[in-house]
């Protein structure tokens, strides 16, 4: 096994000298774009690394690893366009530097180049591998539909919260890793297994960053702390203060979030406050705990190596002690 | 064989029996919506027939006939908002009737589902429908962005015209019959004569819709005559006039093609005189008449029996003689 920084590199170097089909450039050049400007690559690493969990050389997942890269890139750009958002890792979105058409169209190809990715592989690893990724592409579909839809909706309850982000982002990451054991051809249990690793884990992941956005050291946190209470985001933190709340925290809560005050201090304070008194910022953490344990626990149910168990759940701790 | 009503009326049934799943109904509602509004079914139809002319019953296509008029279904969705087209078939766009970030997501979901339903196909022919379909999706996107980039250029050729219409157009006819030989399970050969079959047929098919736009009977056309020219659009039309015009004629085609009078009459009547001065009408026609050509040649290398050779020429005297 390899150290994820190794895994990192290989994606990188992937990317870096990826050269598409240069026409129509108006088509192409937004994709190589987007892909060139980075992030952690965490989803394709994940392919990777199950790949040799199942003592298979990671070199056999590389296409596999892309094409779930690209897709997560092709629902950035659609996603993108939708919250009208600026920046994407620091860079102007592919709308923003281009135009919304383009970032349609390009993000379209994009998905369709990651089915291209599994082109290589034999019949059967093929239509596996695309079986999943369709299933997985249109779960994301439908969270990403979700979350649109909660925006305008006060009745959001914990379930249907925690429905939405397995969809949005927990399936892809289970998904990112069953690719890896369909790719080894390890037996349909420990492809299953490790997609419920990859899914709590997931879970586990987005929950906390519900919390780090609140609670986060603004000394370490790459982004603005608070910047989910600014937007009046309905977080895991927000729906379960609302659960715990009595009549006067939750008129202000309500209160809070039905307005963006221009000087956003005082309005992140008293609803972390609020997070505090609720109990909100516990019960988060104790969700978080719940569901990286649950992906532990399936680790143990694995056919897999000992140390290759040892590697999966150091990774884990460490994913979950990040602070940003 | 059968009648292309047969074929039609199968698919019809399919989309009106068809249930998506339902939630979020934000996302399944407009696909429904866009598929029970009809149209033609013409691609979809193109496969059935494909498939019985290769001695298969249709009905082993109807999941790839269904793939393919999803996937058309897609790109009108998308293509709509770029357009910002308020009307399809005489009922509202989807993103008319929902919202622009609905229509992306809606197509986004549809493309994902056509691959889907190649699924059900054992894993050879499933990879080869899945191939086939994400090189003509990708074609498709790239003939749409040529299309987009053409409307600001004053240098298309029309070789170049011609390679945006095969993109856009031209390769999903071809590609939907090859689907059908792909699952009649018939030879390499005859897959790609076939698709050569459906591709110059469709190339022929676009120049009539350029050719019927301007000189289409208004009692018998469907839609406004004259619109390609109110909308300045670089048809092979305005293309070939632009070529064969002499420095008077030049002037003016240009003058008309770039203002948009409120009274169109005299723009449309002019406009039309300089495409018949310049032979651009004739030459047009001889267009559609050498790519009918190059198919039915295409027709008589197929290995299939004479009557089926026949049928399929009879169907594109049928298409090319079209007054709509």
């Amino acid at each position: 096994m390899h150290a994820i920084a190794h895994y990192q590199q290989i994606i990188q170097e992937y990317f870096t000298n990826l050269s598409l089909q240069q026409e129509p450039i108006n088509l192409y050049k937004p994709i190589q774009y987007i892909l060139s400007i980075g992030g952690k690559r965490m989803r394709p690493v994940l392919t990777l690394m199950a790949t040799e969990v199942f003592n298979t050389d990671c070199k056999k997942a590389l296409p596999a690893a892309v094409a779930v890269e690209m897709f997560h890139n092709f629902s950035l750009v659609h996603d993108d366009i939708m919250d009208d958002a600026p920046l994407r890792r620091g860079n102007k979105t592919v709308h923003e530097k281009w135009d919304v058409n383009t970032a349609i169209l390009s993000g379209d190809a994009m998905l369709i180049l990651a089915y291209q990715y599994f082109e290589g592989y034999e019949p059967a690893i093929f239509r596996d591998l695309a079986k999943l990724f369709s299933k997985t592409a249109l779960e994301v579909c439908e969270g990403q539909q979700w979350d649109v839809d909660f925006e305008s909706r006060h009745d959001v309850t914990l379930p249907e919260y925690i429905k939405m982000i397995g969809n949005k982002t927990a399936v892809l990451v289970g998904a990112s890793m069953k690719m890896g054991g369909i790719v080894a051809q390890t037996t349909p249990e420990n492809c299953d297994l490790i997609y419920d690793f990859g899914f709590n884990l997931g879970l586990a992941f987005q929950l906390q960053d519900d919390y780090l956005d609140a609670f986060g050291d603004p000394e370490t946190f790459g982004k603005q702390v608070g910047g989910d209470i600014i937007e009046n985001k309905k977080t895991y933190l927000y729906l379960k203060a609302l659960q715990h709340c009595n009549a006067y925290q939750k008129e202000r809560l309500l209160q809070w979030f039905a307005v963006q005050p221009e000087d956003t201090a005082e309005k992140v304070a008293d609803v972390k406050d609020l997070f505090k008194a609720t109990g909100a910022d516990t019960a988060t953490k104790a969700a978080i705990a719940d569901y990286t344990q649950r992906a532990f626990a399936t680790l143990e149910k694995l056919d897999i190596d000992p140390d290759k168990k040892l590697m999966l759940e150091q990774f884990g701790q460490v994913l979950m002690q990040r602070k940003v």
